[in-house]
C-alpha cells in the first residue's frame, strides 16, 4: 500500500501538537509516542519566532467549542492536576457538569482508569482459586451508556473533538468483548485524527489476520499514520516480505532516527529468525538510548536463543 | 501581619498560569494546590474571547530565552511525556544537552526523582537491622554543582526562570542538612515567583518555631501567598490567636469555596482542643468533596477522640 508522504516541515509541526493534545487528555502513552516519532525526524531550523504559536495550547478549530473549553479551563485543569497524582474518581468527578468534548473525555476517561484501577484492587490472586476469571470494570456500562447519548445522535456530523470520545466508546466496547463494534469505533476515531497513537493500537488489537488487515484497510485514512499502522500490523502478523521492508525504509528516511522504526525491522528479522541482523539492530538502540526499555524483552530472548 | 488583598480577576488569572506553569514543569502537588485555590475563587464572568491567550502556554517574559524555549520544544515534549509515565532517567537523559531553565530545572528534577525513587529501593526494611539508617539520594552531588555553576555567577541578576532551579537548589541543600542556605535558597525562590507551592512548603519545613518565623517573615515578598503561607505555618506552629482567625476569615472572602482554607480552619479548632467545631468543619467537607483524601487523618483522629 502506498501512501504518499507528507511534506517534512508540516507533519512535524502535526507531531508537535498531536504530543500537546495526547498529553492534555493524559493519554501519556500515545504522546510518548508521538514525541518520540516527533524527535526522530530532522529538527527543522531553529524558529526565529519566540511567541506562543497557536498550537502551543491547541483549542478546537469549532469557535462555539472552543468558547466552551476557555469556559471551563479552570476546572479541567484541576481535573488534570488531580489525574497527575492518581486521584482518578476526583478528576472525574471535578468535571461532571463541563460541557466541552475535552472535558467530558477526560471525565469519562478518568473514571475508566478509576474503574480500571479497582479491577485490578477486586482481581483474584494469581494461582488463587478464582484466577483466570475476568472481573469486570463497574464504570464501564455507565461510560458506555453516556457515550452513546453523546455520539449516537450526532451520527455523521462528528469532528475532531470527537474522534477522543470515539477512542474511549471503542475500548469499552472492546471490554464488552463487542469486537466489531468496538473496531469500527476505532476506524472512525482515526479518521477523524488520525495522530492518537493508542486509537491505532486498539485497532490494531482488534485485528488477528492478514485478511482482517486487508479487510480493514480500505476503511483508514490516506495518511503517513495509516502507514505506520499497517507496519507495525504486518510486523505484529509475522509478515517479513520484501514490500513491507521497503516500506520501512521509506518511512525511515522520514524519520531517521526513529527507535520504534527500528524494532519494527529488528523483529521482522527475529520472526525471520535472522538473529544476527536483529542483534545488531538492538544493540545499536541501547547504545543510543540507553535507558530504553521498549522491546527489550525480545532482545534478551535473541542473547538466550545466539547463546 | 496586613498584605493587601489583590484584585480578584488579576489573581484568577495568575492562579491559572501559575497551574499550567508548574504542570509544565511536573510539580504537580503544586498544580493541585494551585488548581485547588483558583477553582475555590467566585468565578469570574465567562470569556467572551476563545482564542488561546498568551497565558495558556506560558512562555519565558525574556524574549532571548523564549526564543531557546521555543526551540527546545520538542525535547521538552519527549522529557516531559518520559516524566509522565515514570520512565525518569529517560526524560532527564532527553534534556541533557538543552539550554533553557525550563529544559534546566526538568533535566536535573527528573534527575533528583530518579535518585529518590533509587533510595527508596536501596533503603533498609522497615524494623531491618539498618532502619532508622539514611540512605542518600546519590544524584544530590551532581545536581547541587549543575545549580551552583548555574545560578552562582548570577548573582542579584535572577529572573522567574530561576525561581524554579532556586526551589531545586533549596531542596538539594535541605537534603544534606544544610538548613540555613535551604532556607535562603527558598526565600529567593518565592521572591522571583510567588505562585510556586512546593517552595513555600519546603520553606516551611525549615521553619520550627514562631521566632524562626517572625525572623523569615522580614524576607517575604508583600504577596496573597506570602498571608496564605504565615497562615498555614502559624497553624501547623499551633497558634491559634484570634488575629489568625481574623486573617484566615480575610482570605476566605476571597477563595470562600476552599476546601484547603476551610481545613486550616478546622486544625485551629482541633489544635485549640474544640473538637466539635472541627468535626463539623469536616463533615462538611466530605459533603462538597466525597473523594477528597488530604488531612483525613486529622478528621478520623477527631471522631475517635469524640466518641
Amino acid at each position: 500500500m502506498a501512501t504518499e508522504l507528507p511534506e517534512s516541515k508540516t507533519l512535524y509541526v502535526d507531531l508537535q501538537t498531536a504530543t500537546l493534545k495526547c498529553s492534555e487528555r493524559c493519554l501519556y502513552q500515545s504522546a510518548k509516542w508521538t514525541a518520540e516519532m516527533l524527535t526522530s525526524m530532522a529538527q527543522p531550523a531553529a524558529p526565529s519566532d519566540p511567541l506562543p504559536q497557536a498550537y502551543l495550547h491547541p483549542t478546537s478549530k469549532s469557535q462555539d467549542e472552543a468558547l466552551i473549553e476557555a469556559s471551563e479551563l479552570s476546572s479541567y485543569l484541576l481535573a488534570r492536576s488531580y489525574f497527575d497524582v492518581h486521584e482518578y474518581d476526583r478528576a472525574s468527578f471535578v468535571l461532571a457538569k463541563c460541557k466541552s468534548a475535552k472535558s467530558r473525555f477526560l471525565h469519562l476517561y478518568a473514571k475508566y482508569i478509576a474503574g480500571e484501577k479497582r479491577r485490578d484492587e477486586d482481581s483474584e490472586m494469581v494461582l488463587g482459586p478464582l484466577d483466570g476469571s475476568a472481573t469486570p470494570n463497574k464504570e464501564c456500562p455507565s461510560i458506555l451508556s453516556t457515550l452513546e447519548a453523546i455520539l449516537l445522535p450526532k451520527e455523521d456530523n462528528m469532528t475532531e473533538d470527537d474522534s477522543w470520545l470515539l477512542y474511549l466508546y471503542g475500548m469499552v466496547l472492546a471490554k464488552q468483548k463487542n469486537e466489531s463494534e468496538a473496531r469500527d469505533a476505532f476506524i472512525q476515531s482515526v479518521n477523524l485524527y488520525p495522530y492518537n497513537w493508542a486509537a491505532w493500537q486498539e485497532l490494531g488489537a482488534t485485528i488477528g489476520t492478514v485478511t482482517d488487515l486487508n479487510h480493514t484497510i480500505h476503511s483508514l485514512p490516506n495518511h503517513i499514520m495509516t502507514s505506520l499502522f499497517v507496519l507495525s500490523t504486518n510486523q505484529e502478523l509475522y509478515q517479513t516480505t520484501d514490500a513491507i521492508h521497503q516500506q520501512l525504509t521509506d518511512l525511515l528516511g522520514l524519520f531517521p532516527n526513529s527507535s520504534w522504526l527500528k524494532t519494527q525491522r529488528a523483529l521482522l528479522y527475529y520472526h525471520a529468525r535472522d538473529f544476527e541482523e536483529a542483534e545488531a539492530i538492538f544493540d545499536g538502540l541501547i547504545k543510543l538510548d540507553p535507558h530504553r526499555i521498549d522491546a527489550l524483552d525480545h532482545y534478551s530472548n535473541i542473547l538466550y536463543v545466539m547463546e
